[in-house]
């Protein structure tokens, strides 16, 4: 047990998906940290998935529903994700996650507002307006970004 | 619409993870490279989020069971994820996992075999049991890593 369990302290840093390169570099200890961008990670995955149905054809577009519905639940499962005191660490979170809390949960709305409505549409058949639903989504990321996520993490 | 489409694809690359430094790093339009790497995108956030849990005493308990199972249903809708022809383009993925698919194939199921032995304690409340058998998916990403990705990638 005692082998296996340090085995995976390492094992768990690098996980199976394309952040590998990150995680290696990463040793974040806490807790918070690692499960916000954990959860974000889970989001990111399946708007890339997303991307390659909607915008290089990939042909799984029964599972557009699907991703858009898990991509609501990860956020549902954030909690508590940044508390005070989490702004010191391997974050990309600004400042301004604290000093502007009532902005960037109005961000958070507008995300999840987002996503719902492109669950909506999932599963129409409609591809145009499900393009468009999922732009949505994703200016929504970047409004969030632009004035809540240190630039080039 | 054109405007909007146009911005998604840049914003899509950037996604809302943590793998934003790769993802700003790869263009890849392969739909079938992208897709698998999105699920796996998923996978890792789910083994994160999972790992600030067990490991680093993230409050979050009642999520185990969530993340296990959402970790698998990722894995469901990976599809045919390796293609004749996807080697090519910007993959993780060794010459391997074609030229020996079956011992891939194998890896897989045991990885699958891996997270639903996870989610069958996952409610137990027993944490060292709970924890050995997240040990046991981290080496079912890490037997499959060694033999079928790419060193460094």
């Amino acid at each position: 047990m005692g082998t296996s369990l340090k085995y995976l302290a390492v094992c768990a840093l690098c996980t199976i998906s394309t952040s590998t390169a990150i995680a290696h570099t990463s040793n974040e200890k806490n807790p918070y940290i690692v499960h916000r961008q954990g959860i974000y990670q889970v989001a990111g995955g399946h708007m890339n998935t997303l991307k390659s149905i909607l915008m290089l054809g990939h042909p799984a577009k029964d599972d557009i529903s699907y991703h858009a519905k898990a991509m609501l639940e990860a956020f549902k499962h954030h909690g508590n994700a940044f508390p005070e005191g989490t702004d010191k660490g391997k974050t990309h979170a600004k400042k301004s996650v604290w000093t502007d809390s009532e902005g960037f949960k109005e961000q958070g709305q507008m995300a999840g507002k987002a996503i719902m409505e492109l669950i909506e549409v999932s599963e129409s058949g409609d591809l145009k307006l499900i393009k468009t639903k999922f732009a949505g989504v994703g200016k929504s990321c970047k409004g969030c970004h632009d004035d809540y996520r240190k630039k080039g993490s």
